[in-house]
Order: structure tokens, then C-alpha cells, then sequence
């Protein structure tokens, strides 16, 4: 059994968004109870993370983790067209994931009780995400 | 074909740990010949990595890198009411990953020579982890 | 429907190498319209990314972030005998990815405008890469 779907985000710009619940939505409307869900973000200058879900200040220290080891408008960057914050996304992107699995299990993706599934827009102004979601299994 | 299990391992705190042979012996009992094996961490302060398995002083290497990368009691952290090792853990984890997909051929991941799977812990406590494992295919 | 491969790359030392068309033939090949792609590097000292396809600068500027965040020859490194570029390419390939998942859609990957598929050496000398490619779906 195979459901495919393209889901979008528009996010506010750089930041991190949950997409827990639209992906455990998307499962439950597979029908697929034992399998895999799988995440992939058509782009390179955002990432999809898990991360914990419970106390919003550890995505806020992640921030502040890449702020200082991909600043903005580094001098070292050649790649400077599309402005100061453009190659330090591509970097975040590089150093982090464009595509997560999920197990599936009874129905649901089979998270950790402080996992969530976050999408981290590392552009600084706002985007139109796409998300191709594809779950497979019995 | 697919067979799901979850396995748990007890770390003694900050450290890799080899789970290769855990993996092949449930790829072997799936009875899967051609597929994939998915190994899902329900976690986001530890890792899954794929790394030399040979000399042990890689692994070490590695976390003199992350020492330095994202050192414990960092003052730019916010999140530390659960100790100095925890923020780095979860930026520790973001930097590498929480699942990853094995070919099966043959009836095992294929592996290259020099590769093996490892459970990385990065909290300096021993902590209880589990992994989902999804074997899929032929 | 399972359709496994082995394709195998030479390189010319440190550098990227795009995957994308190689990728999409053998996705055309094995007759998968609606799935995934899986990918699998089978070594430790290089890395599979998807990156930006249109600026090189991008994939240079890549490379002098990674001179910075793990340098060859780097004194803390004890895993030394393979030469001063073996630790850090071992690094370079932790802090990135060895598999990557990519769905298929209508029998072709359906990566982002911009995204390509390359292999990342991270050796300076040549080496001979194998990837696994598993296509699975209907």
C-alpha cells in the first residue's frame, strides 16, 4: 500500500514549525497501520529536524548554535547573489536533513513521547514549503 | 514483506555503541532477502551513525569534535534546567541523525567493509534507549 | 515491485559530484512509478547530499565551511595513520548523510527546482565509490 501526497507551508520566515500533527493526519488517512512515512522537503535552503517538542527555548539555542557556526553575510562566502542569508541556509541545510522516516505503527508514526517533527526555515524571509509525503506499508 | 520490532539498548552515558550485530540478527530473523532495514531512534538527545568501525580512536575523535562543536554548559544556552550536557545533546543529535536506512541484500545490510551502525549517546548519564526497527522487501 | 543496484563512482579526490542523472535513469529503469529512491553510500570518509544544482559557489563555499569546522591535519586528532585528511573526513561524513530517501513520482524523483543529488568526497587522493540504489513502489 502506497499514499503519496505533496503538503505546503508557508512559513514566516526563519524559524522552526511543527508539522506533528499534519503528518500524523496524513497517516491516519493512509490506512496504513504497520509501515513507514516518509518526509522530503523540496529545498536546500530549509531543513526538516526532530527535535524536542516540549520546551520551545531548545529550538531557540539551535538558532543561536547556527547563528554562530554559519553566521549571515560571512566574508568567507562567494555564493552572495541571493543575499547574506542564503549560503548559510545552504550550510544549515547540509549539516542538518532534507528527509526524515517515520516508523509507522498501529496507525501512527511511532515517535519518542519528546519528539517532534519541526520544518526549519533558515531563509529570513518568508517561503512556500513543500513537503512530499509518502507512507507505505500494510 | 514487512517486520517491525523495537529494540532497547542501556547506555552508560556519553559514548557510541556498536549495534551492527543487533541489526543484522533481526534483518536475518525477518526473513526480508531484498529490501531495506530502517532503524528509527525515539530519542533526540542520542544519535544513529554509520562509522568506521575499525580503530576505535575515530570515535573518540569524534567526540573531541563535538566537544569542541557544542561544548557542555555553554553560557549561550537558555534550555539547562536538565543539566549542562542536555542542550549540547539535542544540538549533538540534530548535527547527525535519528534514523537510517540499510540496504538488504542477500539477506544482510549490505555494509560497506568499513562501516558499522552505532547508537551515540550524548548525555553523560546512562539512559535507557530504544530503537524501532522496519525490515521491508522481498 | 524491488529494483537494487550498484553504481560506482571514480573520483578525483575532494570535491562534489552530481548523482541527479544517474539517479533518474536508473529510477526510469526499473519501471517504479510511485515510491522511493533510496541511496547508499557504503563508506565512511564521503557523504551523499542534496544541494543547490545551479551555483558552484555554492558547493565551494561548502567545502570552505567544512576546511574551517573540521581542517585536515587538525593537532586534537589521534586517529592519524591514514593521513591528515582521513579524521575529518570521517567528521565531514557524520555531520552529513550516508543514504538519502527521494520519492518517486510519476516514475521520476521528485526533487525541487534547484536540488541535485552529489556525492561528496572528502579524501583528497581518488577513490572508487559504490552506492546501493533501492527502488521500491509500484
Amino acid at each position: 500500500m502506497i499514499h503519496q501526497e505533496e503538503t505546503t507551508l508557508d512559513t514566516r520566515g526563519r524559524g522552526t514549525y511543527e508539522l506533528t500533527g499534519t503528518v500524523q493526519r496524513i497517516v491516519a488517512g493512509s490506512g496504513v497501520r504497520t509501515g513507514l512515512c516518509h518526509l522530503f522537503l523540496r529545498h536546500t535552503s530549509a531543513s526538516l529536524i526532530l527535535c524536542e517538542n516540549a520546551d520551545p527555548a531548545v529550538r531557540t539555542d539551535l538558532e543561536t548554535f547556527m547563528a554562530r557556526t554559519a553566521p549571515d553575510g560571512d566574508p568567507a562566502y562567494t555564493h552572495t547573489a541571493e543575499g547574506p542569508d542564503d549560503m548559510p541556509a545552504h550550510i544549515r541545510s547540509v549539516l542538518t536533513q532534507n528527509d526524515l522516516n517515520l516508523p509507522v505503527r498501529d496507525g501512527v508514526c511511532a515517535l519518542g513521547t519528546w519528539q517532534g517533527v519541526f520544518l526549519w526555515e533558515h531563509r529570513t524571509a518568508p517561503h512556500r514549503r513543500s513537503v512530499v509525503v509518502t507512507v507505505t506499508g500494510d
